[in-house]
This record gives structure tokens, C-alpha cells and sequence, in this order.
């Protein structure tokens, strides 16, 4: 996957010469590295997006009760009214711990190939799993969730209706399968980069078309491709130049906790730009505030080049092209905690 | 007031024969005790409820950012998706620190004579500027939070509209005025009681009339009347026998702490009992569960009666009734943090 990308990027480089293209061929060329955000949810093998399982799924997307304290949802990092994260540079979990990374957005996170910033969870019901058992974020159990969810009869029933014909719905794998699926309806159509993408010249000025053009040239594209503008592939930080510590801490070695390959030591998932603008604080260690600086660093750290101010301003304008509809949410109603309930245990761990 | 209230639960008592009372004189006696949540929002004196201001309320109703470490919102402890609270015994708040008192909902908390147990905020708009200032809860500042509200231009166009006229519309007491506007819009009405008021007989069953009768007959209905069946007066919790420190911990005083007034001394606002089947654990001190338990602990501390079995039940069936309809709550959607929000900061105080 990874040099099959590289490969592309020089290509690109080699065939279009830099800013000059003409407006038509400046779309022909994005169009071969990118597309738009789909208006519908995308269908996902095994997971059928019915509505019943999206509404439990809204329903357990922001259930605090998932966590041993009763007070973090999903919706507690993963914020839908902020960009779908939390602008913290790390998020805080059970018992006001520090998070090792930054929130990733849940907008369009279907779209990225694999979850979290290193690659460890193969979808979002993989994904929904893991925070729920940390003991830094929702510190809580497969057995507690369940043996919680078992004890409000509205959500058996939703559980029911969500996974009709089994015999026992209520299940963790289940909780997982139905964020999924609300995750799935979690995107955002629209943007002004898409209008522009399907033909509609004036949607971009000439700056953001210019900073399209120098985010394709200059090979930011190699790796931020696709729906999502990333999310495909993993990449050294650093490949050229590793930026210091405060950007790129010496302890977390990234996908190297996963693979346990010598190469793969301080490598990333090329972080999907959809939203970029409503997204910062940047860089899985969230240490960076300024979309401006965020782009001179990428510049610097993973093609070599120190990138003019006024190449910046362009490609900042370019990517704030990127921001989308945000879909309208309902707040769910969730059922009243019973006698059967397990107790918040916000002090356990 | 009080001994307004209490005059009339005496003559109630002597009024009328203790559940015997037919079923139109059932409805007569309670229609002069309780009236039904309105279908729409009160009139607040002094700030009218516009869209614009709703719309207001709303977004800083759900803005993490008005706390110090940008992850607690008035939501966090106030979750309209969980009865209008948290289902915590007290809340946790900034950097993990127990709350003193447990969180009451804000649905219907509009038609409460005042807020807070002890009743030291007069109004809504009042009330919301204490939990973002306190240490303990967001652990804010006004000048902090204006300054946040002034660093995104989406709050500051809001604000505008939602106070029309104003030169410097972005205030902390505007930031309040706005959050009362939108919480008024938090009533939930068509419970099956305020259906049998209105005249449907069979909107309640005979257990829950019976429980009806003996919430009139039995006293209950001297403190816990009007429209939230409470919030409008303040009453020593053990008027008759104090309750076990697990329930009133010696070091809350209660109502003391605002009047200084000896006979204020373990003295708290009467429970609204609207929802309050989704508003478990009760009490301030948030330490009983049941509602059972709690119904028989307020037959002893206040009633100095020790009710059946049998009475408990029906008081709990006929309280179940007071559960009105959760209104549609949209998310809103808030603007990005810009370069000059103010940071998060999770480790003050």
C-alpha cells in the first residue's frame, strides 16, 4: 500500500507542472486522486444499516452508562456538536486521566481503512470496543456493559428490534455492531471542494485553487488522498525530517506497538483532512494548534521542503474547502437506570 | 410560604376521607392541589424566548468550552437524553472532584420558585452562571468564558441576533440569559396525569389512583403540589424524624448557608417530582435509590407515619404517572476553536 502511493505521488509530480494548470485539467487531476463525500452512507459488509440498529446505536453512542463511571459516552471525545472530537490535545478519561493520543474525528471515519492512529481496529465496530474497556478513557467490562444494558428494558427491546431472530441480542459484539452502524450515517456531503469536484468551477477562488494544485504538486496528496483525504495508508512522521519532541514524543512508537516490525517504529495513519478546520488541536499528540503551522510542518517533516508563506496560506485556504454539512442530530432518549443497574464506580482502577 | 403550604395540607386532611373518594371528586380535590405542564413554554419576565436566543441557549447549553478544561458542559451533569440529569448519587466535575449535592434535572426546572436545593439562585438565568464558576463543577471564569464566547465569530453573529441592539452583546449574563431561554423550552407534558386532570379517567389505572388519593390525603401533597409537585417551598428534611447521616450527612446544613438563619438549619427545597421515576438516586444527598425507599423514608422523616407496604406501592405507581414527554432535542452544531480561544486547561485550580 505504502509504495504503491509513493509511486503515484512522483507521477504526479512528474506530470503536472506546478500551479499552472488550467481549471479544467486542475479538476481532472483532482479527480483522479480524489472524491467526494457520498450524500448516503456507505454499505458495509455485514452490517446492515436498518433503523432500528442506527437508532440503538445513537442511543449507545451517547450513553455515559457505558463507562464505569456512568459520566463518558462516545459522544464525550468523539464531540458530533464539535467536529466529531473534543479540541483537546489528548482527551480526558476515567478519573480525569490524560489520553496517549489525540481524538481522531468520528466524521467519515467510515471512510478511513482501518481505526484509531495506528491502524489497530480493521473498522468502527472493532474501534468501539476498545475505549469502552481502557482503563484511561471508559474503564469499564464486556460483562459490565452487557449486565448494564440487560438491566433497562428499552434497551433489550431495542435490541431486539436491531438484531431480530436472535435469541440473545443483547451482547457486546452487538453494542459494537449498532455504533457502527450509527457511525456509518455520521458524514458530511457537500463541501466546497465537492461542489467544485462534480463541476462547479465557482466554488473554489483562485488562492484555494491554487492551493489545490500545490497540495497535489508538491505530493501532500501521496498520502492525504482519496474520500477522506487520508485514513488509506501508514507513513513514518518524519520520513524526511523528524520533528522534535513536543510534536513527535520518543515514547509512543505508533504502529510499532502493532506489528512489532522495526520499520514500522514511529509510523502514523496519514490523518484523514475532511474537516481539518474543525479538527485542531493536530498530530496524534494534539501539540499543534495552527492549521498554518500544522502544513510548514508536514512540508519540512515528510517531503523535505520548506514550504513559502504564501504556499501555506493557499494550501490552509485550499483545505478549509474541506469542511462539509454536519448532519442534523437528534439528542436520543435514553431509559432510566433500574435496581438491576451496576452503580457508577467512577473511583474504580 | 411554608406555613401557607402547611395550613393547606391540614385542611386537605380533614377535607377529605382517606381514599374513599370517588373518581370525580378524586380529580376535583387533586385539580386544587396540582396543575399539568403547559404544551408550551412559560413567559419569563424579562427575556423573551426568540428563536435566535433559543438557538443561543442551546449551543451554550451543550459548550464544553464554558468549563475550564473545555470537556464539561451544563449537559455533562444536566443530560436532557437521561432524564435532565446524571444518575450519579453527586456529579464529578472538574478534575474529577465530587460534586457536593446531588444534580437535580432541568427538565420543568423553569416552573421551580427557585433553584437549587437550597434555593439561593432566584431563577434559571441566575442559576447558570454558578456550576461554570465553580471550582468543583467547570471551574470557570466570566472574563474566561467571554473571552472564548468572543474568539469564534459564529458565537459572537449568535449573540447578536439573540440580543438585538446591544453593543457588546457577548456578556456573561447574556451567556445566562440565553441558557434560561432555551431551558425553558425544557418541559415535558402529556404525562398520564396531567391526562387525568384534564378529564381521561382512564389514563390512570386504580392502583394509581389510590396512590393519588394517598399522596393527597397522606400529607405528601402539602409539600410536593403546583405544577412540578414541589420546587416552590422549603422544608427541614426530618421535619418529624431526622433521617440516618447516609441520607442527610451532618455537614450539609442545607438552607442554612444562604439565610444564616438557625431554623434554616438542614432545611432544603421540596423535590420536584415530575420524571421522577427517571431521576434515581434521590434525595440531595443523592444516596437512595429506590423509590420505594424513598417514598417510605419521607412517610418517616416528614409524615412521622410509617406507610404500608401497600401504600408504598401505590405511591410509586401513581408518582410513575408524573412521567411526561421528553421533547426533541436537536444538537446543536458549534464553531470551531480559532487561535485565539483560550487554551484548555484541565490541571487549573
Amino acid at each position: 500500500m505504502k509504495t504503491t502511493i509513493v509511486s503515484m505521488a512522483l507521477a504526479t509530480t512528474l506530470a503536472v507542472a506546478a500551479g499552472t494548470a488550467g481549471a479544467d485539467s486542475l479538476r481532472d487531476q483532482a479527480r483522479t486522486m480524489f472524491s467526494a463525500v457520498p450524500q448516503y452512507p456507505p454499505v458495509i459488509d455485514g452490517n446492515e444499516l436498518t433503523e432500528d440498529k442506527v437508532e440503538l446505536g445513537r442511543m449507545l453512542f451517547f450513553e455515559p452508562r457505558l463507562s464505569a463511571s456512568h459520566l463518558i459516552s462516545c459522544n464525550t471525545c468523539h464531540n458530533v456538536g464539535m467536529g466529531g472530537h473534543d479540541y483537546l490535545p489528548t482527551s480526558i478519561g476515567h478519573g480525569w486521566q490524560k489520553g496517549p493520543r489525540n481524538a481522531p474525528t468520528v466524521y467519515n471515519a467510515v471512510f478511513n481503512a482501518a481505526q484509531f492512529w495506528d491502524g489497530r481496529a480493521a473498522d468502527l465496530a472493532e474501534q468501539a470496543k476498545g475505549p469502552v474497556q481502557a482503563g484511561v478513557e471508559m474503564s469499564s467490562t464486556p460483562e459490565r456493559v452487557v449486565a448494564t444494558l440487560k438491566s433497562m428494558p428499552a434497551y433489550v427491546r431495542q435490541f431486539e428490534a436491531a438484531f431480530p431472530g436472535q435469541e440473545d441480542p443483547v451482547t457486546f459484539d452487538n453494542m459494537a455492531t449498532a455504533i457502527e452502524a450509527f457511525e456509518a450515517t455520521l458524514i458530511t456531503p457537500d463541501a466546497r471542494f465537492d461542489k467544485y469536484l462534480r463541476g462547479d468551477n465557482t466554488a473554489l477562488n483562485e488562492q484555494e485553487k491554487e492551493g489545490l494544485a500545490l497540495f497535489m504538486n508538491k505530493g501532500c496528496a501521496a498520502c492525504h488522498g482519496g474520500v477522506n483525504f487520508g485514513g488509506q495508508g501508514y507513513f513514518p512522521f518524519g520520513l524526511v525530517t523528524k520533528p522534535g519532541a513536543e510534536i513527535l514524543p520518543a515514547g509512543d512508537k505508533g504502529r510499532f506497538a502493532v506489528t512489532e516490525t522495526a520499520s514500522d517504529q514511529y509510523v502514523f495513519r496519514a490523518a484523514p483532512l475532511r474537516n481539518i478546520e474543525l479538527t485542531a488541536p493536530y498530530f496524534h499528540s494534539g501539540a499543534v494548534w495552527s492549521l498554518e503551522e500544522a502544513v510548514a510542518v508536514m512540508g519540512t517533516a515528510q517531503l523535505g521542503t520548506e514550504l513559502a508563506d504564501d504556499e501555506v496560506h493557499s494550501i490552509v485556504a485550499f483545505l478549509k474547502t474541506l469542511t462539509g454539512q454536519i448532519p442534523e442530530i437528534r439528542y436520543p432518549v435514553l431509559p432510566p437506570s433500574t435496581d438491576t443497574t451496576p452503580r457508577p464506580a467512577p473511583m474504580t482502577r
